[in-house]
């Protein structure tokens, strides 16, 4: 059996069930998911400043699943927070979204884009390709426009997906679309239908590595993120 | 149930037992795997020009998949031969043992090193790390210095693997071990144990990836490999 | 005397006299050219399905070169098929009109061009370009939308060429254009008359580049293109 | 007159000093120092796994600096935590230390090496490397092998960045030296003189940095630092 | 008090007026500005050829320099002429206009934008940008298609600029703009009002890091910058 | 007939025997060689300083060569001095023997290696590698330690290239040898025989190169290399 605690890091948990969703329909029999918000942090990630503002409490919430016994960890939000120094204080396998959906994207195709909320959040977008290198298969981050907190309206949402993913395939020659937001469900299959190309959304690839990893027994390498000192630290 | 064709694209069948003893042993419950071999071309893939010996016979074997109900290919050789022509003619998903590696290789560290046979080898694989986009975050090739069909003396493997494996980690800086060719098998455990480390076997990268895709329903993008035109060919 | 065989690698013979013509025009005074096909194989190269096609014939080609007393061979496809494998093989120069071609262009300008003839064919010659390290040096690959076989209908060719080459100056910034298929012949000139820039057909330059290393005695690097290995390989 | 902020993002006091010393020797004449610590938090930061420790309640302590009427401020941390949160909030200027540092480096020379403390804090520092996109430039991170909270020991830190600032210059080839840390403090003149290069203190830097953009009312873009939108965050 | 040479690498003194202007109003209290030109070389710089025609009697001037008891050395053209030679032969700080400001644009955003003269002058900024190793920050240089002698218009020189400088921002996505000529003078507080981001004057930048490496005794490394050998030289 | 002027920008004509020797050895039948001097500037190029004191010179000697009915231009220094302000002023082919000799070393192998005169002319080296896009292709540039004016000294000369391509192959891995300096002559055969590998004269290749471009009526872009405006210049 595979434990898998998936952290949406952001203090509400509107989301959930929708990702909870996704996540039985995709998850192997033998893995079983819980799913956690953080209690305190901001509501919606948008941008650099409310990644800080959500890090040190996704942190904590991270730490407590090795505690717990979970077997892997999935934070849940194309930021990725806190995934690197939760890597480096856990020895099970942590995940980010982001990291997973675009090492699909780039076994899938060449020149993949990503579909995000608002242009405010393109940088903390560009950020981590130019960390994780893959500044140059991405051909494009492109907004829908919407706020995270609005993205609930799903009529809105598919009306600028469709428009935004037309734009991304016709204008700048992508040929793999990725959603630059774990709120952004349930167009997958609509939009891959229409648009004929692979579409992900980051939550299941996250899903699929964090159950390979698991399967067979890799984690990420203390090597490259290694252990904590043990020095005061104040909450 | 996931039907996968493991394609061994050299003219020989003495790894292929060993090869199945490891997917068997990685594989989901819900998988079945053949493995088969081609039966022109040349003995082991050393370099480019072993490569160009085996592409067309391993490309025709890819493609007699489809009709014969596969939901996956495998190419079984760290050359990836044929992989892209064999994505350009079929639908269903397409793994290379190297690409799905170095994708790994990515996930779990920040700098990994790709362990191959000889010297001779390594242009082939740089020329793959520059296809895929990976040529920063490989941060050597070092070579065994035995044959690929000398890798059947298990214990010279060993002996080299270990020493080279610890240069690589230790002169290279490298936090993740990739093995760069299917044929160093059964040294993963032993060698991730002594040197704190990932260490990937490439073949069970690409049956994890294979099984993904086909699990969720994505294949690569028909965009980025699109359906050969009907011409004449002859063989 | 220079003694040079022009490996044009379809299962056809349509092309060769117009290469003939334009090598006989171009060439040294004491050259001999002497054209071949492949008898099997693809009748066109068309994207990397029909270079795994055409590769293993033109190796086998290029291999009787060297028997046959030839001083240098010449690969005429611009998907520059089984260059690498001839390298390892052989110990006379073997040019490719690809990589003989950019050579040339990046010695000309400081963004060059390539005119495609489909848009399929793209990615074969990104993939080159990322092989020989010339990507941020072409500014753009731009596809005349018709099939190879159809390019012996002339004046369709000249029409698209004329407004192809032109939307790569204006648009691309293109200072160099780069005929990116061996059958785009006889347009040079006028191109370059209109447009106001140096227009490379690439059988040109690797004509002028196989006589350079001829007549200077220089040849490729056997240190990067090694010999292969003494094993069993079967057609 | 301008008054600057200094922000040493950890939960002690004991460098504040020292800094204070270097600042009121290094600033303009019309320039007004005020140095202030966190109250909670890591007591030093020394990888992600601090930083992320630091980083919302540095970010506060930024956030009062605007109220508090102050011209500009320094994040007095080579790891930079919370500048790009903080650019986004404020639109007084946001100084790192560590971008600070290295702009001053590349304009010196054209290989600078990094002294940073210990190997396990090279990272945060590649990766900030990436951000900032001068990756190229840095030849080296070479690491001192002292905790943060140890380089108190000013002998044994002069001992140990004498010699590896040695090892930087003639191994690695640099002609520029870049201290790593804030903390590494009092070494700048004797090291430059005994190497004959420039050595340079990121704190200094920083200040010379933030009095010029005050100075000239320039301040960083918001259109590259969006102000945050105004949703719910509970610390 | 901090003495600084500002030479204008040209055989006119037109400028020099409005560029004392901005030098007074931005330095120092402690800082004194003198102004020379060339008494033979170009009257303007417009491309590779003028720089060469420029770089010899500029040299000479700047050593002398030295010799005259200035701290420090300002070379006020955007093509940095004779810059590097300049630094190999002198210890006190010198300093190009160019490379200042790109590292200034380089702090306050993440895309910058370079409004240039002519279209014919982007190929020595481009060639710059390579050298200093900005060219994947720099989104555009776009020119204002006006001769440099021609800049003495002030009416048409502001009309261009404003419509440049909102197609950089519009098109290109800059977020920070730079002018690329010292002779575009008067307009950054308009233009950075209107189009909401930082705009850099190249000059101010040039004359404020010059004063800080006087300030805090740093200049460039003489091992990047290596004192040239006693050979015959004549002019 | 292809008339071909050779500049050897400096003050000296100390070389001009040998490198005529080089050239009536290599040059096509119909090829018609003069070798010309600066008479100003200086008697060796060692770095920067001293190409801005050769490259006015130089300019002015090529722009006498299209009055002289020339029909192309070899401008003979490892540094390209005034060969990108000479393409702008000319239409006659101008070729660099560093430009041509990289591309040569591009095309017969994957990692070259520079060897030049002193380690404090490498930076000129560095530069231009930058400029024309091949940093990643250059492996090693190594130095002999030999000032340009004594390597009339040819058993010293001898003596360090010997070794000093030994280590450019065992240490850095070059698989191609190009001779940073045209003063290095006389050894390409025996080097090339020794350690196995394509030795490059850098004059030779643009020789090659000039005649080529001849011969086929090709010449740089103008579009690249725009023509000089018509303003005062004063020598």
């Amino acid at each position: 059996m595979k434990r898998i605690k998936v952290i949406v890091p952001v203090n509400t948990s509107i989301w959930n069930e929708s990702i909870l969703e996704i996540f039985e329909k995709n998850k192997d029999s033998d893995t079983l998911i819980d799913i956690v918000n953080i209690t305190k942090g901001p509501e919606a990630i948008e941008q650099h400043y409310d990644e800080v503002w959500s890090e040190l409490f996704t942190l904590r919430e991270a730490e407590k699943a090795e505690v717990e016994g979970y077997d892997g960890i999935i934070i849940y939000c194309f930021g990725d927070p806190a995934v690197r120094a939760a890597k480096e204080k856990l020895r099970i396998p942590v995940v980010g979204i982001m990291e997973a959906s675009i090492h699909f994207a780039s076994l899938l195709g060449k020149r993949f884009s990503i579909i995000t909320t608002r242009n405010e959040g393109k940088f903390a977008t560009e950020d981590l390709l130019k960390l994780y290198g893959f500044e140059k298969k991405c051909v494009s981050i492109r907004a829908l426009g919407i706020e995270v907190l609005n993205l609930v309206d799903r009529s809105r949402l598919r009306k600028a997906a469709l428009e935004t993913c037309r734009l991304a395939v016709e204008d700048d020659g992508a040929d793999v679309l990725v959603f630059g937001c774990g709120s952004i469900l349930g167009l997958r299959e609509e939009i891959s239908e229409i648009l004929k190309l692979p579409v992900i959304e980051p939550g299941i690839t996250a899903l699929k590595i964090c159950e390979d990893l698991i399967d067979v027994g890799l984690t990420h390498s203390k090597r490259a993120y290694p252990m904590p000192l043990n020095i005061k630290r104040q909450i």
